[in-house]
């Protein structure tokens, strides 16, 4: 029987804290069977457009990529993150590979087009469908644990910028189509938090609905709540939203938000 | 029977010129049977460096990396130079995939101690019997072509800066323990020149040592030439020095420099 492979991503504001980092590497690396991570890095790549004297433009919690700032997210993210986080994972015994969408074109994408008045620039748009199963589980199949930057590219030689969890949850429901599938998101609050600022357990999409209409829900948790419903949607068997602190092998059993339809 | 793998490394001054980029890329697509590319990076990450304001030390053509010169390399290297090749690559129909040496720990190293009163920092040496030539033939088997950035690492957690001439050469040799193997340096000059500013079109030991002697070959040449002698000692088929845009299908008979024994 195909084992169950877990998909983690880890945001950007628990990479940029070294202990937290380094203790949530350890904690990915005993997750036991087939796994891959994913990472985003927008904390540290606003940082160096700073220091690069480069403007970051932000339109509802995504960024605006021209050129310029996706040499900064493709060597943040791609460069320094990536290479760091396949290096400690190595040393904890985990065999990481780092991809971004371009390598292997495992996961090919489209730029997006302008829409409501808005040019996001160099930002790639990702279909399900488009995952390149096959050459992730070349990896997965040999033992390897791939891990993602948040760079894809549009097979025509133009390297594009993507939000991290919509890349952790299309690869999720790509790789649904192989393996039974868990999707785990890793950040620095305890899950989803309702009014009264504690964790709600569990959240179906009414109960979404409601935290998104009363405006509980908000920002950057709007955008990864969609992306999550719609990959239980299309075949992903779980779905958990947890402190970094909580991802464990007991995951079944882990605090978090755990998301059903 | 095994086909020839051809290692090619391509120079910094043929990567920061977009033109020619675009060129080689076409050439090295192009090329036969497995193959692997090896990349180096140092104006662009000098231009980098020099950009957030971080000091740039050389000693005799090497550079001295300290932390911040490391993601300064890490970032340029394995980031934007080698996504960046590997988009083009892929829309080319090469199916690339960038990696560092600690990917998949394909080329483990360990950092340099400081000898002669000169400490390089964060700067890794290899031995051609630590490259991981079962992951490597892995993805050669299957048809993808490695891209490797001049980043490696220690096995215990910490990135190595490694110079990309040393990179070619140890993969070459490693790799010659599964593949007969030839090795093509390509950068921006016909091949070695002689006294006379012309193309050597081949050179031995005996006839290195006399340029050397002479002052005629120096600077980034030197440990270029003493690497590639070494790999030919060490089990590597061919090694050829030649201009960026001579490389191509026809690589026996195309210009540059062949060395032997």
């Amino acid at each position: 029987m195909t084992q169950t492979l877990t998909v983690v991503k880890i945001g950007g504001n628990v990479i940029d804290h070294p202990a937290e980092l380094a203790a949530f590497a350890a904690r990915f690396a005993a997750l036991p069977g087939p796994k891959l991570l994913v990472h985003g890095g927008g904390v540290l790549a606003t940082q160096m457009a700073g220091q690069l004297g480069i403007p970051v433009q932000m339109h509802q919690g995504r960024r605006i990529t021209d050129p310029q700032s996706l040499k900064v997210v493709a060597m943040v993210y791609a460069g320094w993150i990536n290479k760091d986080l396949v290096a400690r994972l190595q040393a904890l015994g985990c065999n990481a590979i780092g991809l971004s969408g371009a390598d292997l074109n495992s996961l090919p994408a489209s730029k997006r087009p302008p829409r409501d008045g808005v040019d996001y620039g160099l930002v790639g748009d990702l279909k399900p469908g488009d995952v390149n199963d096959a050459a992730l589980a070349l990896l997965l199949g040999a033992g390897c644990t791939p891990v993602f930057s948040a760079i894809t590219h549009d097979g025509q030689g133009q390297l594009l910028n993507t939000n991290a969890d919509t890349v952790a949850a299309t690869l999720a429901i790509g790789l649904s189509r192989r393996y039974p599938t868990r999707l785990i998101f890793c950040f620095e609050q305890e899950g989803v938090l309702g009014a009264d600022k504690l964790r709600i357990p569990h959240l179906d999409p009414a109960g979404f609905a409601h935290l998104k209409a009363s405006g509980v829900v908000s920002g950057g948790m709007l955008p990864k709540l969609e992306n999550a419903f719609e990959a239980l949607r299309q075949g992903v068997r779980e779905i958990r939203i947890q402190h970094a602190r909580d991802l464990g092998p007991e995951a079944a059993v882990a605090p978090g938000t755990t998301l059903s339809l």
